[in-house]
């Protein structure tokens, strides 16, 4: 998280099977307290409601394991604490299946200034081995997107649309650029 | 956490300094969504006034490292997410000083059905076994309470003011009964 700290910009999480883990590993250097603000840990799927303002009819129609969700709690994350960066985490953490999706189909999602994207995870192991997994993999996705230099440079009416990511993440809804605290 | 699935109650979690911990402990175990509804990191102190009604007042005056700021968080949890028990930790995972505080200085609560009980720790190490330390320090107090008669029978009216704590903790505020969700 260093390189947070260099450029002066903060993060909030929201997180469903991770619990906590991700906004536990970003606090787990000296100094986090200049880039964590903080997060919501929406176990339930009436506090990723209630407190991230996921869409009920979303949750209703698609369940809490899918890429709109992850994306929606990002972006909640990223208003309600007003931060540079939301990430999000939802999915089964297993054992056995939850929604009808096998133990291991996880999404992840990151909110910044130039708009949201999402990735699918599919993880095998354990429950400790899928929720590890996730945090690994959404602080690297994260790392990637505050060096692409869209993000830290350049006009801001030249931000949008234009992130060099390479790992097929999807793109949800058009980006905002000030963080809304609430 | 099994008892709080026989009892059929809830949970929510307020951190600071364990950032996500408690609640990852918790959801560490299969079935954790019966009883973790979910919880709010509050790394800065803008969060804990913002998501969990901390009274500004009161970090303005006492700072975050504070018994009665540990009391509003865990009443902040149990209101917002609509738990049975609200649990939070507040405190210095260091190294060195915070708010004038060494490190290891940590105030842990718990909000329950018969009001909200805070209790203060002295802890040594690395920022790893202070954060560590608080977690495990705080499930103890929380299967304490569970198990305290008063909590879990007898007539509503008797239930305040009775519970049976032995390790000297400070009471706060009066009883809330019922959660109220936002």
């Amino acid at each position: 998280m260093r390189r947070l700290t260099e450029l002066g910009q903060t993060v909030a999480c929201a997180e469903s099977l991770t619990a906590g883990l991700v906004s536990a590993a970003i606090a787990d250097t000296p100094g986090a307290s200049l880039v964590l603000l903080g997060g919501i840990v929406a176990y339930s799927a009436e506090v990723k409601v209630q407190l991230l303002g996921v869409p009920p009819d979303l949750v209703a129609e698609a369940g809490t394991v899918d890429a709109r969700v992850a994306a929606a709690m990002a972006e909640g994350a990223r208003g309600r604490l007003g931060a540079t960066w939301g990430v999000s985490t939802t999915g089964v953490a297993g054992p056995g299946p939850a929604e009808g999706k096998p133990a291991g189909t996880v999404h992840i999602a990151v909110a910044g200034p130039s708009g949201t994207q999402t990735w699918p995870l599919r993880l095998n192991g354990d429950r400790a081995q899928i929720r590890a997994g996730t945090v690994e993999r959404l602080l690297e996705v994260l790392a990637e997107r505050l060096d692409a230099p869209v993000e830290t440079s350049g006009p801001r009416a030249d931000r949008r649309g234009t992130v060099g990511e390479t790992a097929g993440p999807a793109r949800h809804g058009g980006g905002r650029d000030d963080p809304v605290a609430t």
